[in-house]
């Protein structure tokens, strides 16, 4: 047993995984094998150890729930409403990470007794305010997009301009102009052409391109 | 006393204020009247209550030991290496403030001996990692300047082209060249030209501009 002069809260973390899987956005849910929300889906997560780093936890959980290592995370918020959890006090720092569908394999184990890929528009009923949590990852993503090279990570090395606004497309869930977007991409001086063409169907060969500087996240100068 | 089954971390907050005053980039710290750190400079911030919303902890210890109250406070990130305060294990959450200068009187109370502003470019030795928490703060405030309107927050309501400039030149500690800061600042369209003007010594009168549309931070699309 711990003992304290001052009540203390519990501290969780919440991970966030996006992908873009059948032409969707969609992030990765695992079912909860006790309670509270016993049978009910939520992000990967869990209690932060007394002696753990916060990431490190992150990862953790990440890993024993889903399977899934190695992602790239970034701090998203930290939610700390008094009544979010009917246990205790419980604040949890959530992070998101991007990636691409086919490097990712998934096996729920631990805390989880399921774990699978929901698209973003048909979620289903979430234990916590992990809705609130997702939906604040999604308005992050959208305005990533923005001014950033995020959608790169949703890309193999190599892609097309269309691949590349097809990823805008899926996030912001709308149709964008061709040639704005081309012209737009382009401008930003962000991407490097190669002198590789793919061949497409009846259209003709598309050029390839890679980020002209390697690297996750740059900023839009 | 209260007794847990698992040791538990305690949670903080603490908020870096910035303002723009003699013509500098400046932040809001106080001097430490209890230990750990007696005497030693750091960033206004304390302990969660069990029952009380995080970012109304943030707010109300910035106006227990400054006597700042009423500013817009944005979550910035939580900070929790295991050994960032020899107590216990603490887990901080931080928030950051814009706010022009003369809206604001201090006045040190509570767990506070002392307040006042600083340059973020000669800043005391600093308790705890806020050092590391000031030049997160410091980052993340330069990379709003690229993409929102960040920037009009140290403004009156109307102001100069030259007056925007200047924060920026501030923020960024650089010069800027001054006709393409207006082509740019311009081509975003969120400046609104008022079709009042003011003179400033012996150079031709300036056209006072506001926002486009009224609000804290806007992405530039």
């Amino acid at each position: 047993m711990y003992t304290y002069e001052h009540p203390h809260p519990a501290v969780t973390t919440d991970v966030v995984v996006f992908t873009i899987r059948d032409e969707r956005l969609q992030v990765l849910l695992v079912k909860r094998r006790n309670p509270p929300f016993t049978g009910c889906w939520a992000l990967p997560g869990g209690f932060v150890n007394i002696d753990e780093d916060i990431e490190a936890c992150a990862l953790r959980e990440l890993q024993e729930e889903t399977g899934v290592s190695g992602v790239f995370l970034e701090q998203l918020y930290t939610f700390g409403a008094p009544d979010r959890d009917p246990r205790e006090r419980v604040i949890t720092v959530t992070y998101y990470a991007l990636v691409p569908h086919d490097h990712i394999r998934i096996e729920a184990a631990s805390d989880a007794s399921a774990a699978t890929w929901f698209d973003c528009t048909d979620l289903p009923a979430l234990a916590f305010d992990h809705d609130q949590v997702i939906a604040t990852a999604l308005k992050r993503l959208r305005a990533k997009l923005q001014y950033s090279t995020v959608a790169f990570q949703f890309l193999p090395d190599k892609f097309t301009l269309s691949e590349l606004q097809r990823v805008y497309e899926i996030i912001l869930d709308q149709t964008l102009d061709k040639r704005n977007f081309r012209r737009r991409m382009l401008s930003y001086g962000l991407l490097a052409a190669t002198e590789e063409k793919v061949r497409n169907g009846n259209h003709r060969p598309a050029r390839l391109y890679r980020p002209q500087t390697p690297g996750r996240v740059e900023f839009i100068k």
